[in-house]
């Protein structure tokens, strides 16, 4: 009887990249052989009620906070992907066996921020604003996978869009927000590491930089890592960028608090906006109930995306700093610009779910539990002679609102129970003759293995 | 002011699709046109949060019948994709525009059971078996776009695989689960068709028909449409096939019942297994708790794919027949026979989500309500004085879990309210320094238009 085991759940996952070759083609006997796609990450079972448990929680925070839920295509064409911030080479484009002039610019999106941007130009006559909207989906990018990076993998975005204008107050709304969903999944310590643009494109003007040189010395400071000036400016300097900028932003990194780097801005003849705006933002998620400690002012933060023009966010789980940050996001004054002439300026964040996730098991925080969602499993002692009753059973359970699972084959009861141990219900609900005759049941309890009588109309209460 | 409008929500999908040219290109100015890509189908968020509800509501009757969910990447390897049943032209392969030799073969699932039997074939020795899975994902198919169809669409699958057999009992489960699930979604009346597709190809191999010859026959009986035995019969001769078998379709196709069908397969020298196992299923559901009239007995039935070789089930929402079927499926005794050599017999349904969701907002069975999933918006009527009571306030709400929004523009509260008005909260929150002083607010009934004095400790459990 091969239907079944009763070894304990595995994950069967191919969460990391296979190394060397992919095997691929036919066997000998005409089969074609599978094997995992490197970046394509695919759950057991029991792992992927873990993972969608998860994706649940911060459905239910991102609601709470009154964030109405969109989903966009998959799809978008190239030109929208292609308009802001989309590298091409990591784009997946569409093709067709067939000739189609209609889908050979089509391309799978790789974030939800510019789809996001597409939907509002294209709905906004028929949108409220401040919209505010979540959205949890597959993105695709063709990147060398690695740890903690994926080609495709869910992302869990909100974002707050305004029309004309929206308050800096929206900013903290979202770090209340990223802090409030993490507090919900219990993943541990955590930190909300924020800045604000300004504050480095500030320095770089103050320099004489261009818009392309400020993105590139943005880039550098993004690279260089936490609690490292000298770092940064090392690596500036071997960028081709001044001694003079580099010394300031290394300066500027090793400020202990804000007031220092006002100090440091006006020193370098640059605007001190992003400071001011970073401090009432701190102050309002104080306001709103976070925590101390869980904010953290960065000024090295400045995310790799061009689209960013004030509050940067990134979220790290602490003691697992090295998978990189799991939400990050920020303030964008005018994302939807390539698309209408109308201004919505927003801010949002995403959190990598999928990323989390892989983090989650590989450090032991999630578990593998059952592999069903069910609590209880109906089996056949006797199929012959009770079966009608067996449906019975389970068709009552059913309908009290009890997820249950009926064991149809006609094997023997180990094999049933064998079933129901791999499986992981709570209760097997065993009946022959003598039980049913007396109107009960015997329901064994599958951790302690305790078995009781029960009789047939108290079952639903007893297991619910 | 721009940033809110109060006339009521609309929708704003693109679902239809657009007839003739697609806009898209630049314009003058140098925006991106954007417009609806034609079968890719987006909606507003009020009916987002309608099709998320429903997508909820079949999870939850799925994990009642204890399926697990599982999730596999929306790409699979072509030789995968066309190994049973992949329409070569119908699917979407995937470029880059860097090279990358790893992915010139791989393509967007077109469903989700060939996925399913990859991930069995690949996992299959970390599955307990039989296994109940379901899976709730967007699939893509390039055909062309019309009502009922689309490029991308969700599909909700639930599947019972086994390894060696598995009980045709689990196909009156199969049955049991659509009619339980589209109880629960309230679509009004409805019908499971259902057949056996042993009783077409015993006909027709009792009639020297090869399997290619009897693939295509199927398929123009499935064709034929409900109820028009003479269509069919007509439509097979002017397909090459003889009289004797047209006319011995017809006469099956015009039984009134099962025994009636039994004579005409035993006259024309065919097995009668496919009848026995009909029957069977038939009485299980019965005992199962179908209603009587749900379940369909309809020897038309053959469903177009290849890979089913027993029970087949189509579901119509009665009085909208012509939208096509909203839930399909069947037994297959070897699916993943491409991919391993185990035998893995299995049985499975799926729901066309889109096609479902849009029927019933068509046929005006779902209406749109609020925009957000927040019950509550507090306003700020003297943002500068009471800024941190309001922030306080929408902090309590949301702690003791009822969904709330905050407007945190420094708008006038007519403005505010337009915006509640919009969304369609049940409470608008307001408060001054009367309310703040004697420790209330001000609590209003958007629907009534009622208004009254809530004590602020008090506030939770009033509009919970």
């Amino acid at each position: 009887m091969q239907s079944h085991r009763s070894r304990p759940p595995r994950l069967t996952g191919a969460l990391l990249p296979p190394r060397g070759g992919h095997y691929h083609g036919r066997s000998m006997a005409g089969q074609i052989l599978i094997g995992p796609i490197s970046g394509f990450p695919e759950w057991s079972p029991e792992l992927r009620i873990a993972e969608q448990r998860l994706a649940g929680e911060i459905r239910e925070q991102y609601e709470l906070f009154g964030f109405a839920p969109i989903s966009t295509p998959a799809v978008e064409r190239m030109d929208v992907l292609l308009a802001k911030g989309g590298i091409q080479r990591q784009i997946y484009t569409l093709g067709r066996a067939a000739e189609d002039t209609d889908e050979t610019s089509l391309g799978l999106h790789f974030d939800l921020t510019v789809p996001l941007a597409r939907y509002v130009a294209q709905h906004g006559d028929q949108l409220t604003f401040p919209f505010r909207r979540y959205q949890i989906q597959k993105v695709w990018r063709g990147e060398r996978a690695q740890r903690g990076r994926f080609r495709e993998f869910t992302q869990c975005d909100a974002d707050i869009v305004g029309s004309g204008s929206l308050d800096l107050m929206y900013d903290a709304e979202l770090a209340v927000l990223i802090n409030a969903v993490f507090e919900r999944l219990g993943v541990g310590d955590f930190a909300v590491r924020i800045s604000n643009r300004k504050i480095l494109t500030g320095l770089c003007a103050a320099h004489g930089l261009d818009a392309g040189q400020t993105a590139e010395a943005l880039r550098i400071v993004d690279k260089g890592g936490i609690g490292q000036p000298e770092v940064t400016a090392r690596a500036l300097s071997s960028g081709g960028f001044s001694a003079e900028l580099a010394g300031a932003v290394a300066d500027l990194l090793a400020c202990e608090d804000l007031d220092e780097a006002a100090e440091v801005l006006t020193k370098a003849g640059a605007a001190t906006t992003g400071i001011t705006e970073l401090s009432a933002v701190v102050d309002a998620c104080a306001k709103l109930g976070m925590p101390p400690g869980r904010l953290v002012c960065d000024l090295a933060i400045a995310r790799g995306l061009d689209y960013y023009t004030g509050t940067v966010y990134e979220t790290f789980v602490r003691g697992n700093e090295g998978w990189g940050s799991v939400c990050s996001g920020g303030r964008y004054d005018d994302l939807a610009g390539y698309f209408t002439k109308r201004a919505h300026p927003g801010v949002g964040v995403s959190i990598g779910l999928t990323r989390l996730f892989d983090l989650l098991v590989q450090s032991g925080r999630v578990q593998a539990g059952p592999s069903t969602p069910a609590r209880v499993l109906v089996t056949m002692l006797d199929r012959d002679r009770f079966f009608d009753q067996y449906l019975d059973l389970a068709r009552a359970l059913r309908e009290a609102g009890i997820p249950t699972d009926v064991y149809l084959q006609p094997d023997a009861l180990r094999d049933q129970l064998a079933y129901a141990a791999a499986k992981g219900f709570a209760y097997a609900v065993i009946a022959g003759a003598r039980e049913l005759d007396a109107g009960t049941v015997a329901l064994r309890d599958l951790r302690t293995r305790a078995q009781e009588q029960v009789l047939i109309a108290s079952l639903p209460a007893r297991v619910g």
